[in-house]
């Protein structure tokens, strides 16, 4: 894992953004949590002393997965009636090497294929020399954060707000579920890093998962509550984002978060399916997030999500399950959901009576047959309608169907030719309810 | 109907609730309305003199809905050409008896098939002799009420809430929409009583539709209203309960009392289909219990609704429609929704931030391939999260999609291992609103 | 323009209304526009002056949509390859000529078929004599309103408030998306002042699109800002409503307005199809009175809408898209939409204690078969049932899902028999929130 963070400090050095490493102490209290023992192997292996020839039946450098991990430490011999005790396959993919965990020390085990288990098996019942050259030792949890500073120093309050985006680090050995989120956070950074004049920080946090978050937390909690409430606008937990799967989006516990109506926004408008689904306490760092005491607008993305494709959480989960249009793909659609966090504003129509006169400001092209001019004058009055003070570029987009670039695009054409205004600090009435007109007239 | 409740009283004795008959004097008021005049009916016939052998052609021994319920009396010879406008039947149904009523003593007439009177009409114009041995006079409107009160001391106030059961008693000659009701009313009985620690007060009311409900509220209605309005925490009218029809929820007119929203969450968990309808305010009594002026959160669970199958108001309404596992199913159902009220809170999780270390508590049993366990951990996430004071259980159940029982047994276990605490009384936020999200962002 | 305004004016004199011709000058300051200047044609050819036997190949006196709507004036030779720069066709209707319109003077232009186009084409290089005797001069401005008292003097404040029907005048030459909308506002003039005791005034306006409405809004801006915020209670925009397609409302900018809510439970209540779309700041003059500095409660009503027939902006629009079923359906759907708001009231069941007895006021037929005293019981108890001065019979009709009428009758005839009374001023309590119940009980 910390060979993972190193290359990802390399690949993010120059970036502009600060890097920090974390070691955190074994047993130091995070939450309602300590600072676990490290686990740390070197190496494992089965040999039979009998058939020296065999060499290593199983062999951790031919396979990681093949040790539990956090398994003890063992060097012993022992007859396959307890060996097979300490073996996990996974049955129903008879091929692959299921990744297994325990909390450190608490076992000893290997992973093997159940051809690799029935292999043995078919030895029948004769001694084994097993190694699993590991420790579990007091030394630290280790997670790493990049920030990304925002350009804009006058944001309301005193600092700008920050974008979190999490991914987990601890299995590396996974592609799709494991090195996907770190490589799609990366790319995110420097595309981030290019972008002038952001008014949000962006934090990437590359922790192992659960603790990793909860450390996280546990340092930062007095920044996120109280005054800090809102010091956090948006975020995104990253993983499984690797695959040419559909985009499946986990919404924030709050459910209509800006996090999740932005990226419904994007999502919708792409021309491949993609699946929103509400909020749940489980799966990756977001029940960490959203835990009720901290509730931070954090929502979930994912390509096919973890538990949903046939290799997940096996040797099969490897480099072939990705592409780099896959992974580009979501850097993509992350840049695309932070545009929307950047370009959202709420403004007032200084010319609110009928239509005001666009012509002579060149933004209204003569009617024509020019779908794109028509699409952009289409965004035009709806910015110029909904403009009252009440409501935001994002209800505009929500409202008019009208993808959201169009109506920023609106949006700052208005503004540059002065028909629109942002509202007085004073003035920012609240935004109407959000209705569900009904299909018909009845409320039922 | 009389006799209907003395069976009634049978059946319930000896199971702890209070048994009381109410008679009401012909001529009270009650609210709009006053007590009606008793109607008694002994025995009724038609026969023919000239054909003695024939004996009675229509024999209310043999059918007592051949008597037009609350008929005025009479004894008379009448040519065919005049009885036949004193006979009714139901053309549809040509084999079987309709039941069909009148105000008391309104008129005289006699139900019949449609096969009994076109006999009689091929038998031409003659004479019969006509006989209806029928009283209307004062007396006195009856009907009963079972009360179990709660165990629990401590509901918030002075005395316990209670849930209202209804059903009615006026025409025990049907089976699905008479004695159904009354069946799995006194099952009910039976069954809640053997349960301990109730938080509220059950009554059972059986009453003659429509007047008894009204009469019941008249004599109730101080203390329903004014301080009195919560004392009613919910209630079901029970009716056509007894065939192996899907289950029918009609709401209150509230439309989201908890009784409605606890009927959903229970039949929405079963495997058989069953159909959640609005509030209307007309079939069975749920119309005085939910008119303006007292507003009960009383819904009204069906199997097959009243008039929705073919038999409806005939003697083919008979016990041939009904089944135990009908009858049974239906008590089971509103145990079920009773099971909801009665174990309804609202927590506050005492380790709100990040997620609690729950392993040393035993809750949190090793992620396993168990499903059983993982729906337990899937509750027991959903109820720590949720906990914040202003969800109830019967909202982490409706967010989160898990069977009520399971989110109970969840927050049990979590009470049991200190995780939650009740909030202080005057810390009880309010619920936030139920949105729906929508199936996109577009609110449209 | 002026001629359709002058046989209007004809229609409606000696209806009651009060009939109003505005001129505003070219110049005049209106809201963010100035009164253009006027446009004039009086006729226009295209000739060849070496063929004087093919006589006009293009004359304005048999299609006046041949000139540019707007042209400048001419009145020379010209050869083809300069002619045809300003010809304009409508290649996907080959034999129709196309309508266009420019700013006033801004170029010369004429329409023609693509077949007159290649006819002319075919003819190859040569001179023609083009003559468009048209003026572009300062004049003025011309929109109409007619204006239908209340017939009620005690509306809640001094005076009755207005409902507002707009329909624009700028093209008869087109049936369907121009007199068509005018055709329908005359008749329907007729009908509302045929009808005593309107609780609104009616205002008819008729305008020339866009410039005619805003004219209109800049005259009337004091009085319908502040104070006058309510005086227009509803109100719709009238267009392309003389096919026999199905009826298109376009909801308000507010969305549930009780225009909105009103036409829908009409439009729901026909056996035709119908549709329903939410508000867009485009299309006709809603966008100039629902700009968001008015935002008034105006919805739009089209049969076929334009843009969405084949022969629309085309001679092809011609009296043979109409018929008497699909104006006089319009007048019926505008007279129904607006029978529902003068008859709508909100009213407090005198007896809210369970179910009044009806049965003495002979409002309640004896429970028998007949559909029609079954419906309009149910209508009956419905009102009874939400009477409770926070749900206005609108609300009745939309929850209980039976038609306005029913509703109003039932509501009538319970007032007249002393059930219902108004609500006292100071009484009204806000109706509540219109929930929309889930299909389960999960908010999901």
């Amino acid at each position: 894992m910390r060979r993972s963070l190193a290359l990802l400090a390399d690949e993010l050095s120059g970036e502009g953004g600060e890097w920090t490493v974390h070691e955190v102490p074994t047993g130091t209290p995070i939450l309602d949590w300590e600072a676990p023992p490290e686990w740390n192997v070197r190496d494992a292996w089965i040999a039979d002393p009998a058939d020296p020839a065999a060499g290593r039946i199983v062999d951790f450098r031919r396979c990681n997965l093949h040790v539990l991990s956090g398994s003890a430490p063992v060097d012993r011999r022992v007859p396959w009636s307890e060996l097979k005790e300490h073996l996990d396959t996974a049955p129903d993919r008879p091929a692959d090497v299921p990744f297994r965990t325990c909390e450190p020390g608490a076992r000893w085990g290997f992973c093997v294929s159940q051809e690799q288990y029935d292999a043995l098996a078919a030895r029948g019942e004769r001694d084994y020399a097993v190694r699993i050259d590991a420790t579990v030792a007091p030394g630290s949890l280790t997670y790493a954060e990049w920030f990304l500073p925002a350009d804009a120093p006058k944001w309301p309050g005193n600092e700008p707000a920050e974008v979190l985006i999490s991914t987990h680090v601890c299995h590396p050995a996974l592609a799709h579920d494991g090195v996907s989120g770190m490589a799609v956070a990366a790319e995110l950074a420097r595309t981030l890093a290019a972008r002038p004049g952001r008014r949000f920080g962006y934090r990437l946090l590359f922790v192992p998962a659960t603790v990793g978050a909860i450390a996280w937390l546990a340092a930062n909690r007095d920044r996120l509550l109280g005054d800090g409430a809102d010091r956090i606008a948006a975020g995104l937990t990253l993983a499984c984002c690797g695959d040419d799967g559909p985009f499946t989006l986990r919404r924030s516990r709050r459910g209509d978060a800006i996090i999740d109506r932005a990226a419904a926004v994007v999502l919708n408008h792409r021309d491949e399916p993609s699946e929103l689904r509400d909020f749940a306490p489980f799966g990756y760092d977001q029940r960490q997030y959203c835990s009720p005491g901290f509730n931070l607008p954090i929502a979930g993305l994912t390509r096919t999500p973890d538990g949903e494709y046939p290799q997940y959480h096996t040797s099969a989960d490897d480099l072939s399950l990705l592409s780099a249009a896959g992974l580009g793909g979501t850097v993509g659609v992350c840049a695309a959901i932070f545009d929307v966090l950047e370009a959202n504003r709420t403004y007032v129509n200084r010319k609110p009576y009928g239509e005001p006169r666009l012509g002579p400001s060149g933004l209204y092209a003569a009617f024509g047959s020019d779908p794109a001019s028509a699409a952009a004058q289409r965004a035009v009055q709806w910015v110029l309608n909904l403009s009252d003070g009440r409501h935001s570029l994002l209800d505009v987009a929500e409202r008019s169907g009208l993808p959201f670039p169009a109506v920023a695009r609106a949006a700052a054409a208005l503004s540059a030719h002065n028909f629109l205004t942002e509202p007085a600090a004073g003035d920012r009435r609240p935004r109407p309810a959000r209705f569900a007109l009904p299909a018909t007239s009845c409320p039922r």
